[in-house]
C-alpha cells in the first residue's frame, strides 16, 4: 500500500534541519522524497508499522507535525502532479 | 470528495513567498491548511476544475511542484496525525 507522509518542522533552527533528514533517511528506505516534506513510502502493514515507529521516536511532538495518508494499493489513479519536478538527494541532505 | 494538495516552492525569495501565499488563499476558500504547505479541500469536480484552473495560474511551473492526492469521500479513515497541531492564519499570511 502506499502511505503518503508529510512532516511539518521549522527548518529556521539546525535541529529541525537535521530532523527533516533524518525523516528523510527513514522514508527514503521504503519510497521517495516527491517534495521538500513530502514522502510516498510503498510498505505492507508490518513495515509501516517500523517506519511509523522510527519516525515518531524522531519528531518532536511538541514543535513538529507528522501526517500519514493512507493511498492503499490502487493509488496510481489518486496522485497527479503538475510544474517542477524536483531531483531530491536520495541521502535527504537537503539544504534551504 | 477530498483533495490533499502539497505544494512545493522556494520560500527563499519573496516571490515564492508570495506564491505560497495565494496558493494558500485559493485552497483555504474549500479546506484548510494542515501544514505550512499542505492543504485538505473538500470539493466537487466543478469546484476541483475551478481550484485547480487558479493554482495552475499562480505557480512558476519552471520552479515549483503541486501535487494532487485524491482521496475520495472516504477519506476520514484514509488520515492519521502526529504531533503538534499548528494553527495557521485562515488567511494564508505565514511568516517563516
Amino acid at each position: 500500500m502506499l502511505v503518503l507522509i508529510t512532516y511539518d518542522v521549522s527548518v529556521t533552527t539546525d535541529a529541525g534541519k537535521r530532523r527533516l533528514r533524518r525523516v528523510a533517511k527513514q522514508c527514503v528506505n521504503y519510497g521517495q522524497r516527491v517534495q521538500n516534506s513530502v514522502f510516498e513510502c510503498l510498505v505492507d502493514p508490518t513495515q509501516f508499522a517500523e517506519l511509523k515507529h522510527r519516525l515518531e521516536a524522531i519528531i518532536d511532538v511538541e514543535t513538529d507535525s507528522l501526517r500519514y495518508y493512507f493511498l492503499g494499493n490502487n493509488w496510481k489513479n489518486r496522485i497527479e502532479h503538475i510544474g517542477a519536478k524536483t531531483a531530491y538527494d536520495p541521502e535527504g541532505v537537503l539544504m534551504i
